[in-house]
Parts: C-alpha cells; structure tokens; sequence
C-alpha cells in the first residue's frame, strides 16, 4: 500500500512562502552546490550538495503519485503541463480550470477531483485515487491546505521537512492552527546538508500512544 | 565577549507552550533514556539519550547568565528561588516582584531589571548587565517576548532550537510574525537524539548578505 508523504520546504518560524505567495530566500538550497539533480521530467535542473541529491533522487525514484490543490496548481501554472516528479497528478478543485491548448488533448497527466461545496471530500477521493495509482511506491501531497485535511482524515503517513535558516517574520504558515489534538510523530530520517536540514517525521496512530 | 543564545523546545508546528502554559508533551526528551543530568542547581535531575546528555552538559558548563521576562519567572515561581542553570539570572519586569520570605534577603541569584512603561529597554539593560556577568561564557535567553526583542535589537547571536517529534495543533509561538525582515541564519550544530532533534543556528549579521 502506497504511503502517504507530505512535503514541505519550510523556515525556522514555520511558513512556507511570503505573504505574496513568492519564495525569495526559501530555496536557496537549490542552488547550494555542485551536484546537478534533473527532476524527472528531464526539465527542472538544481545544483545542491551530495546529501540533498541523495534525498531529492529518493524521492524522485520512490514517487508514484502527487496530490495537491488547486492553488497550486494555478500559482505554478500547472508546471508548464507535467509536474517536475513526472508522475500522475491529482487535483482537488472546486471546478475544472481552463487548461491551455499546448497541453495535450487529454490534459495528461492532470486528474482533476472535483471538491464538494462543503470542501470535506475532495482530498479524501484525491488521496485514494492516488494510492491505487502509485501502487507500492509513494503519494507525495503538496500544499499546506491538502495536508492539513488529510492530517485531520488520518490519511498522512509521514512529512518531510526541509528545514531552511532563516526566519520569514511573516508569511503562509504550513501548520496554521490544526484544529486538531496533538499528534505524535516520530523522526525517522535527518539528513544535514550545509544549507538545509531534510527532516522525516512517521505520523503515529492514536493506539500507538 | 559573552555569545547570547536563545534556547527553545518547539513543536513541528512552531509552539513552545499549550494555550493555558502548560507544556504537556514538549519535555517527553528530559525522561527518555538511561542516562541522569542533574543540573546545575543540584535539585533538577533528567534521564535522557546519551546525545541529548552531551548537549544539556554542554550548555550547563558554558552557561554564564540567564535573562528572562517576569511571565516566565512568574509560570516558574521563581524554580524556588534559584534556576536550574544556578548562574546569575536577569529577569525583566515592569516591577519588583514579592519574593517569598523564604528566600535569600538578599533575593540572589535574582536582578530585576525594570522595563521602562513603553517596554523597549529593559531587554537591552539587562542582556548588557548579563553580557559583563557571563565574561567569555554564555548568556542564555528564555521567553519568545524576550527572544523576539534581543532579535530586533540585533542583540542576539545564535538560537538553539530543541525540536520534538509533535504537532501541538495550538499554543504559545515562538516565533509569532516578528515584524522584522527575513533574517537569515546558519546552522552549526544538529544532535540527532531519538526523541528530540538539537539545532542551534547563527544569526548572521545584515551585512553578511
């Protein structure tokens, strides 16, 4: 069964992009070394250090789904049409967009899933379509909104952290007040590279205490 | 010249305290091994990791001085009239607190430093009184109000950050929108311990770009 990831570069203060939505000074790291990295979709290249392009290979030879939401998407333009981990990409909408007429016809490899009115059911139907998808290989979620539902459905199995040094002060929080009772995590995985810290933390189920 | 660190136990979601103060949850670290810390003071014992063990000896041998706002002081009744760290200790306040008969007459370890009405100096005051105490040790801050104030002041020159495996959902921030610019740091130590993750940052300086 497919496990469930969500991911996140985020600062020390907990926010996850400026109040503009931009990213000035959170992904320095993509650009903090010498080892270049070509995302799977033979497009997106960085040069990081060695233990980031050992996470960042992890994750791309270990991805067989992506899950996220609707914001996204229309904030990275859907990715020019295939998302740099080039595998099938699950949408929570509360509607089709409007794709444009480069795409392919059959707007490969966006599935769109469509949200009820009252916003319950979207991540949940996104999620499980996904699993069926990625097989023994991983659904990676993106988005702090998505994340946040399938933390309250119980449907995350763990969360990468990449923690970046430096404090935003302001700006889109990943863990917005949860509404939610504390949740124990256990960290798995720490990987120090000179401009991030790659953190991997299992979400621990209620019996486990 | 005393380095001035701020040290913290977070949350993954950012929180150093539950609504109501409490930290139920947070300080699982200080009972999670077979090896006993006693602190300083002789009275505070912990049994924790054998890596957590070197990062507490480490801070209780180059502890100099201690500041902290009267809230802290106050949730801590004063650790009974000497903390833990058993080093001068500097507590900013608006008034003089009535110290329990008792204590030492001459209320030692304690210096109430008292905070003009508009608040904007008693931190200054005290980390420089902590500074001339601490000699080339190191004086430790505590209190987000403290922290963010030393920030400001550009007083404050590294952050220790002890990081535990928890999504508190709520609570007491540390780093509540600071009204600063981004500032950007430098980590210098990462302790894996199986329960908590010990990283301290640098603050870099403005001119280090």
């Amino acid at each position: 069964m497919a496990t469930v990831i969500a991911g996140f570069t985020m600062s020390l203060d907990g926010f996850i992009a400026h109040p503009d939505d931009s990213s000035e000074g959170l992904f320095d790291w993509f650009d903090s070394g010498d080892t270049e990295f070509v995302f799977p979709d033979g497009k997106f290249t960085v040069h990081v250090s060695p233990p980031t392009a050992m996470v960042l290979r992890d994750i791309a030879q270990t991805a067989g789904a992506f899950v996220t939401g609707r914001r996204m998407f229309d904030i990275a333009h859907g990715w020019g049409g295939k998302h740099p981990l080039n595998v099938p990409t699950f949408v929570v909408s509360h509607s089709m967009p409007e794709l444009p007429e480069r795409w392919p016809g059959d707007h490969a490899p966006f599935t769109f899933v469509i949200d009820a009115s009252d916003g319950t059911d979207g991540v949940e139907n996104a999620i499980e379509q996904a699993k069926k998808v990625a097989g023994d290989k991983t659904v990676i979620l993106a988005g702090a909104n998505i994340t946040q539902q399938a933390l309250k459905a119980g449907l995350l199995d763990e969360i990468e952290i990449d923690l970046v040094p430096v404090l935003l002060g302001r700006g889109i929080r990943l863990f917005e007040y949860l509404g939610v009772e504390p949740i124990k995590l256990e960290r798995t995985i720490a990987v120090l590279a000179p401009e991030v810290t790659h953190l991997r933390f299992r979400v621990k189920r209620e019996r486990e205490g």
